[in-house]
């Protein structure tokens, strides 16, 4: 099996190697041969290359068994909003040169950090969500633009039948190995790219008529998610959408920092922590280095199914946070100096 | 000084009765003499005219110096995503007729609610924000349709550098007289009209140097706004993202039933709760109508520049709150059965 490393930008430099280091030591003691080996992509390769996703990068996607990536984007874009090339353009065609329509980001609750969340406890306990984000399409991939001499921009949000139905069946197909409920998050009564949503995942329903459908609006549903979390299981929804529930979503795993996510489609799949680059942490070696541990899990579960090594890497995860050790995000007042690490000594 | 009260659909025609009652009070409290009228919009007035905004509601609109509204919206339409005609037509061709493009959220706690929230009641302490939500652009209103056979959608999320400016300068005036802390929203990593966004607001700030201007893109400020939601004081923001994350900051305030809007731009004002028609507890006589009291405080501030008045309702909704009198929905287990009161006699 071949791996390909892809660590991006800021803290996703450091935390690769730590999900890196895991999967060799998994190799090693479950006795795999995985090879890996390394490609640029973001600010780093605009950097080297002038490209945000080199031609040599994603040809070295495409012969990878899976992919472990870290994260992209840089301050100097943001605070441009004129700049022509940006890393995030190379994160874009990655997902979609590779057909990874679909971004699964499970949000379990490890016991140990029950505390470290702004929500309350008892409010959180037992919650356990897996999210289909759809990934190829939506305002991501629809054409934009700079009209009437600059002075107005648009975006096109739009989904076609067929992605939305590819996405449905995979999230109605998780939701028949689960508590068999589904919410589909849209905004359909002010969208016709939501409307048609709607339709289909209402057609798509009809071939799983075990599973309890529910729709919500997104406002009321990122309302909800905090209301009331344990009423989610599996939800659907398009790319923003998805986007900006899933990030809401990682404050009740307490951090950022503890979220991995799988995003698979018509062949190898890409697995990344759903922080970002997180530049105001980078080169100080404090990032939480878990999510990445993590996204080494679901690739050992879901592009290899070897469901063992995957359950061991989270069982270690377990247990370096009953021994009491946390990074910086997932402190608190009640935890001890000497406990709290950097990156390298949770890896 | 004229006033319409719009009821709209579901729980909007049970808490508009109460928001009216305690400006008819005020009125007589302070010596005013407030005129009244009442329109159809949305469900209701399709039922009754096949028209969501009626061109009689419309002209009552113009004529009035302030909108009391209640709320649109009905299941029927939810589940039919094929329906032509839909209440929410009107609400939006309400806010775009009546060039209404700033919606004011405010995001206060009652200390008495500091319980009700699924947030910590240590992390609420204290918060107040102020969001700016652009209304009257972005996808709500750029073109839509379908194409390729009804196979595909879209819509179009577009802004002109005017639009921006205007709902900017709202917002950093208000930053002015408050905290000079002002947080934009956009999703600029990714989008161009949040490109521009972005631009539009740079640009802005010059005239504002003292007001400390931080970015934020949508998805992280989702994540933020739950983790340290003491961070945000005024925020402004696009359209949909403005209606998800006002939705989300709802939680802050222990429940939707607690938010009033107020809706502001060319000419005369919309004051609303922010909570939808609520089908499922509609007609119960379970509503909270606190939304629409605050609604009526708002109007009475912003609108008619009575602020002493205004405070006089706040206060009034803060002593019932003291005696312990709870609606269901910011009720808990320590409310006793007999202080827990239908939207009748809150008001
Ligand atoms: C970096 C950015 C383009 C990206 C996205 O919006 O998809 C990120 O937020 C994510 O969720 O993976
Ligand atoms: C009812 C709906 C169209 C509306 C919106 O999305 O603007 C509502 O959610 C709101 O926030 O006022």
């Amino acid at each position: 099996k071949h791996i390909l490393v892809v660590p991006g930008d800021g803290i996703g430099q450091e935390v690769t190697v730590v999900g890196k280091a895991v999967l060799e030591k998994i190799a090693a003691k479950f006795g795999h041969d995985f090879t890996y080996d390394e490609a640029l992509m973001g600010h780093v390769a605009i950097e080297a290359t002038g490209d945000p996703l080199p031609a040599e990068s994603l040809e070295k996607m495409r012969a990878s068994d899976a992919i472990l990536f870290g994260a992209v984007g840089h301050a100097k874009y943001d605070n441009d909003p004129t700049a022509k090339v940006r890393p995030e353009q190379g994160l874009l065609k990655m997902r979609k040169e590779l057909g990874l329509f679909a971004n699964l980001r499970p949000i379990k609750l490890f016991d140990e950090l029950l505390g470290a969340s702004s929500i309350k406890p008892e409010i959180l306990k037992g919650v356990d969500i897996l999210f289909f984000r759809e990934l190829t399409g939506d305002v991501y991939f629809g054409k934009r633009e700079r009209i009437d001499n600059g002075n107005t921009a648009y975006d096109t949000m739009i989904y076609s039948k067929y992605e939305v139905e590819r996405i449905a069946r995979k999230a109605f197909d998780a939701a028949m190995t689960r508590g068999k409920k589904l919410m589909s998050v849209d905004k359909a009564n002010v969208l016709e790219s939501s409307r048609l949503w709607r339709e289909v995942v209402l057609e798509v329903a009809k071939d799983y008529p075990e599973v309890e459908l529910e729709h919500q609006f997104i406002d009321a549903a990122a309302m909800l998610l905090i209301k009331d979390p344990k009423r989610f299981d599996v939800v659907v929804t398009g790319n923003i959408f998805g986007d900006i529930l899933t990030d809401e979503a990682s404050q009740i795993a307490g951090s950022m920092g503890m979220l991995a996510s799988a995003s698979v489609g018509e062949s190898t799949g890409v697995y990344e922590p759903i922080h970002g680059s997180g530049h105001d942490i980078a080169g100080k070696g404090v990032a939480n280095p878990m999510a990445s541990v993590l996204s080494a899990a679901l690739l050992l579960d879901i592009s290899f199914g070897l469901k063992e090594e995957s359950e061991a890497v989270i069982s270690a995860i377990d247990s370096v946070l009953k021994a009491g050790y946390r990074t910086r995000d997932i402190a608190d007042a009640t935890t001890p100096a000497n406990m709290i690490l950097g990156t390298d000594a949770i890896g």
